[in-house]
């Protein structure tokens, strides 16, 4: 294992011989905890040897790399030193195993690297974080086994469906609503027949939000969000789905209607702060005579907990898709060495739709 | 009407003569917003001439004044200059409704005041705050009827079987486990096979929840709370019922098992701070990270939102009363001029179970 500088486009080192495979992986490790922003100097680009596949293992070649929001926590529970934590669509290269043929394309959270020996306990591993194969996807773009055909599009789904159970004609609230979550909730909610509150973080992306259905778009930069709401949901919101929490759900919270549901998805405009998970804090937005008053439904997630419905989720989402009434988009990031600065981007809304990297 | 100093017993002006039945009623007003913790200065005595009863309306007299936290958030959404708001038993002492003959005890929430006239108007409806017969309760004192047999019993029975749906062995937090709500909710949750942990502010109110059945019980201002939990609940809180809030739950929230639900009821410790209901502050203690990552399932409620079931509460608390299996205390004050005292009594902790003033 050597280091290497990011930012270095490293030639692939496969080398296909008869007897011998040798194989270089580039690999982001996290060297540092991330203060506040996350700096391109938190990461650290190395070469790693893979060794030969054993019986039952294969090798798999990164095609796109996911970059995600949750990632922010994930630089604060891993060892330093380590790969950073990921997803990625991959394709085997070589098999040692009759299940996965080469050309095969799975889902792995095997983290930022370009190549990845799984052996036949990862693939065994029926925790959390498994490998998955990607689902039968015709001829869209193996891309979105990480975006709206995978994990982000069964949070959309799950976590709104079955957290917010809503009912034609509720009043939704979606934050984020541009990002690769946000716009899949967007669309789901009319779909179910629900009137749609998007906000988002640019007037392009308010424009977007708007195409795909939301019966209200904002720029929250320059709108006030409770001069809003009292406009356009003057009887309330029904259901809030959160991406951004903190300030942003501070001002909303005053405008849910009773029994109001609050699916907690996630909370980025808060991930850069000091205050790690289970240390205690007063600072968040969920006013405590707010929420007995108005009864309401507070409710975090991780979307792993329908992982026994995973299919289920991603078969409705592509039919939405392939019947025209799901949309979607992808921010693509050329080059393995832009992982650090698309997952930076993240915290400055650079992103449409879903972040990927295309190694 | 006539203002009368507070703390002066004004003697009953209740005149029966043949065809004149003159009232005057001694009354509580709300006179000025409580800033922080309320004082007896917001409050002022008056005395206020009773409208003889007309067809359909019954004249009560209070039993039974209820203290109740909740009344803090109410301080600062009446009008001022008018009855502060509040329940009591009240007896029937006139009827011009045979249907409520003289005798019968009523539950209303016209407010701290001595005599009433509920007219047919108020004894129709059928809104949050209407009018209640007492239930069934054989020897038990009236009083009940605004405590472990009235609201507060209520509070617990539904605010935690309903919300919190808790299974044998579940590992239940309760803190304010010595007051109305929270004594109830450590007995049910004992005969639901729960194991209890419980915090309240003495050690007296310790030892007597420990008497109720509590597995583990601490006195919150000697003790950590966060080490007491690390202690007894090593694999985390599944249902936390809250009437305190605030720091406690600051201190709690960590030790939540994943999934665990928590039932908020009340946040006593934050009543007298300046942030109002709909106000938009990131001062709440539900950190999002730890929200998101333990998927927690949080739930504010208001306990008429069962009214429909009341009975059904009210019959089962009773029934257990009975077989011995709830036991209840009530601190009473003698004496309407009381009432602001006792209402103030409750942030400094000064009751055990339920707080009643009897006039």
């Amino acid at each position: 294992m050597s280091a290497a500088l990011p930012g270095v486009a490293l030639k692939r080192a496969v080398s296909r011989r008869k007897s011998i495979i040798m194989v270089i992986a580039k690999v982001w490790q996290l060297v540092r905890r991330p203060e506040g922003e996350p700096t391109v100097e938190d990461f650290l680009c190395v070469e790693e040897e893979l060794p030969a596949c054993s019986e039952g293992d294969v090798l798999v070649e990164a095609v796109a790399l996911s970059i995600d929001p949750y990632m922010r926590y994930k630089a604060r529970q891993i060892p330093l030193n380590t790969p950073m934590f990921g997803s990625q669509v991959a394709k085997v290269v070589e098999s040692k195993n009759p299940e996965l043929p080469v050309g095969t394309h799975l889902v792995h959270y095997e983290g930022w690297r370009t190549y990845t020996v799984l052996t036949s306990q990862h693939l065994k591993d029926k925790e959390h974080f498994g490998v998955m194969c990607l689902p039968e996807m015709g001829d869209l773009p193996k891309s979105l086994g990480i975006g709206i055909l995978g994990m982000p599009g069964n949070t959309a789904y799950f976590g709104f469906l079955d957290i917010c159970k809503p009912k034609a004609g509720d009043v939704v609230l979606v934050n984020g609503a541009a990002g690769a979550v946000g716009s899949a909730v967007v669309q789901i909610a009319k779909l179910k027949g629900c009137r749609v509150i998007a906000f988002a973080g640019s007037d392009e992306k308010v424009a977007w939000v708007k195409e795909l259905g939301a019966d209200h778009a904002f720029n929250y930069k320059t709108m006030n969000i409770g001069e809003a709401l009292s406009k356009v949901a003057p009887k309330g919101v029904n259901i809030y789905f959160d991406n951004v929490g903190g300030k942003f759900t501070a001002q909303a919270l005053p405008h849910m209607a009773d029994y109001g549901v609050v699916s907690l998805c996630g909370a980025i405009s808060t991930y850069n702060e000091e205050v790690d998970i289970g240390v205690p804090s007063l600072r968040s937005p969920f006013n405590e005579g707010t929420v007995i008053w108005k009864q309401l439904h507070i409710e975090g997630f991780l979307v792993f907990r329908w992982k026994a419905r995973w299919m289920e989720g991603l078969k409705q989402l592509r039919e939405w898709i392939e019947q025209g009434k799901l949309k979607y988009k992808e921010t693509v990031f050329q080059g393995f060495e832009k992982m650090p600065s698309a997952f930076i981007g993240l915290f400055h809304g650079e992103n449409t739709g879903k972040t990927v990297v295309v190694p």
